[in-house]
């Protein structure tokens, strides 16, 4: 097996983020489902873009905020996604590659734009996103490079790519590259919604393809169609290698064959936007496993990494996630 | 005399910031003037922003800023500027009509791209800005409707105007049509290097042209050619009808013939980045001129608008600042 160059190469939609306040009744009035991602097509995006208040843009999509993350506590990682040749385009470019991550997707020339994703923060800190995909949803198998994939330990995917479809070719080409190379999987379920549209295909491929696996307590429990989180918990034990599972304040618990450990969540002063929280603890978990962490301190990394994100508008840290962790872990 | 429509028409650059923190190694390494607003040409502007780390993008130029923070206070704003018909264009058109501010000036098509400043925030919370004006540079006469001029009780330009040449005479039109419709023009002078550009061009408006100007200490003591604030302070008193001279943590002195006022900076909690400072502040202090304050009230609540913007990153409110201010002066 050769040497590796990334800890984790990340494969997702590459969104450039456009964050607005909103209340309560905003979303009512525009019929927006509260803390979903919601597909829209260019006119709803453009209309719904007409009635926002003032934004901020920030480079975004789950995968590459997984990513920085990962760049931001000392990790080597690659990102492939596809963004079009415009403005957002450059500026998704320039921000990844100014965390020193790896892009070298070629961008989609006079074809659709780079995707961007409304989204409304509403006062209780609740991330509610209107996500129209453009360029990003023309990923194909011909932009997976096979000498990435197996130049990373991790391939970590976000199952909001099951929704364009030639994305889910490109994910299944990396997914058996990374495992005919030896290196690993991980998928992250990304939102209850995304394992509604694609349960089905979800479960198939946790039986085959995914060695580390990231939901939280609504996405966990929608998959097996349980209840309760306990139920959920025992299903997925044996299902994957490792899973993650994120319940917001009331920390992680990760179990692993006979193995299970329950963390507690990070403190944080005030909570401003969740927005980016399970990418960043994604972040910090595929750091630990990639750094000889056990389960127990990569699920308290991960919890550090996301209570910096959430501790401010915007998906990615703000400071450097190596120092804040070097700082907590002692 | 018509009745009018708007407090304040903003005439200046319209530019989307892109804002990143950096160090003052990072700004000795690429020769950067440290807290002063740079010109630069595209080409310097995208070597810089090669060597940026990752950025956040907001809608910004100075006059746009002011007529921002005049609109969050509940004042009637209108803005005259040039975008291009692009993304970032986009953005900056959406954020200014986002707040209620009219906005109509025709974007450029297929000519320069809409304005960029690159903005870095050192640790210490200082700003250093390297803008590419683009489209922005395109302003001209044609783009300055009387009727709006006629409609504001005050037209207000940034002295960043001065920079390109057809945007000048642009200002001249809209000063001459202010006065002639028996409306008042208020300037900012925008920056001590803008200042070194245009002195004499500069002294000359305010004999004629303006009768508020805004300056902080490091603008007014250059135009002067002072050596000291207090006289720099008696050489503007008599030069035009209000100047209102911003000096940061120590507050702002407010002179009027015989009339001074000195009031102390609002109490900030920690500084985090001064981009937006003094726009911030003449938004402030115009609501207060429209809307029946006295002058010692006007600096207070200026004072009130910059002591908010300067509590975070990015040029313009987070926050209400009609609230705000309500809930400060009781």
């Amino acid at each position: 097996m050769a040497e590796t160059r990334f800890d984790v190469v990340g494969i997702g939609n590459a969104i450039v983020d456009v964050l607005a306040h909103a209340d309560d009744g905003f979303l009512a009035e525009h019929a927006l489902a509260k803390g979903a991602m919601t597909l829209v097509d260019p006119v709803t995006a453009n209309r719904l873009y007409a009635h926002m208040g003032p934004a901020v843009e920030c480079s975004g999509g789950s995968a590459a905020n997984t990513i920085a993350g990962l760049a931001s506590l000392g990790g080597a990682g690659a990102f492939v996604g596809k963004v079009c040749d415009d403005q957002l385009g450059d500026v998704f470019r320039h921000d990844i590659r100014a965390l020193g991550v790896t892009f070298d997707t070629p961008p989609l020339r006079d074809g659709a734009p780079t995707a961007r994703s409304l989204i409304l923060v509403t006062p209780d800190a609740q991330r509610t996103m209107q996500t129209c995909l453009g360029a990003s949803a023309e990923l194909a198998p011909g932009d997976i490079d096979p000498d990435i994939i197996a130049a990373a330990r991790f391939t970590y995917l976000e199952g909001y790519l099951w929704d364009p479809p030639k994305a889910k070719e490109a994910y299944l080409k990396a997914a058996t590259v990374a495992h005919d190379t030896g290196r690993m999987v991980s998928l992250s379920l990304s939102d209850p919604f995304c394992v509604e549209r694609h349960r089905a295909e979800f479960l198939d491929l946790l039986e085959d393809h995914v060695d580390v696996l990231f939901a939280n307590e609504a996405e966990i429990t929608s998959l097996y169609r349980e209840d309760t989180f306990d139920a959920a918990l025992q299903r997925v034990r044996g299902h994957c290698r490792i899973a993650a599972l994120t319940r917001g304040e009331k920390g992680s618990v990760v179990v692993s064959g006979d193995e299970t450990h329950v963390i507690d969540a990070e403190p944080v002063d005030r909570v401003v936007d969740t927005t980016g929280a399970g990418d960043a603890y994604a972040a910090g978990f595929l750091y630990g496993l990639t750094h000889g962490f056990g389960l127990a301190a990569c699920a308290r990394i991960g919890g550090i990494a996301a209570a910096e994100v959430i501790g401010h508008v915007g998906a990615r840290p703000d400071t450097s996630l190596k120092r804040l962790v070097a700082r907590k872990l002692g």
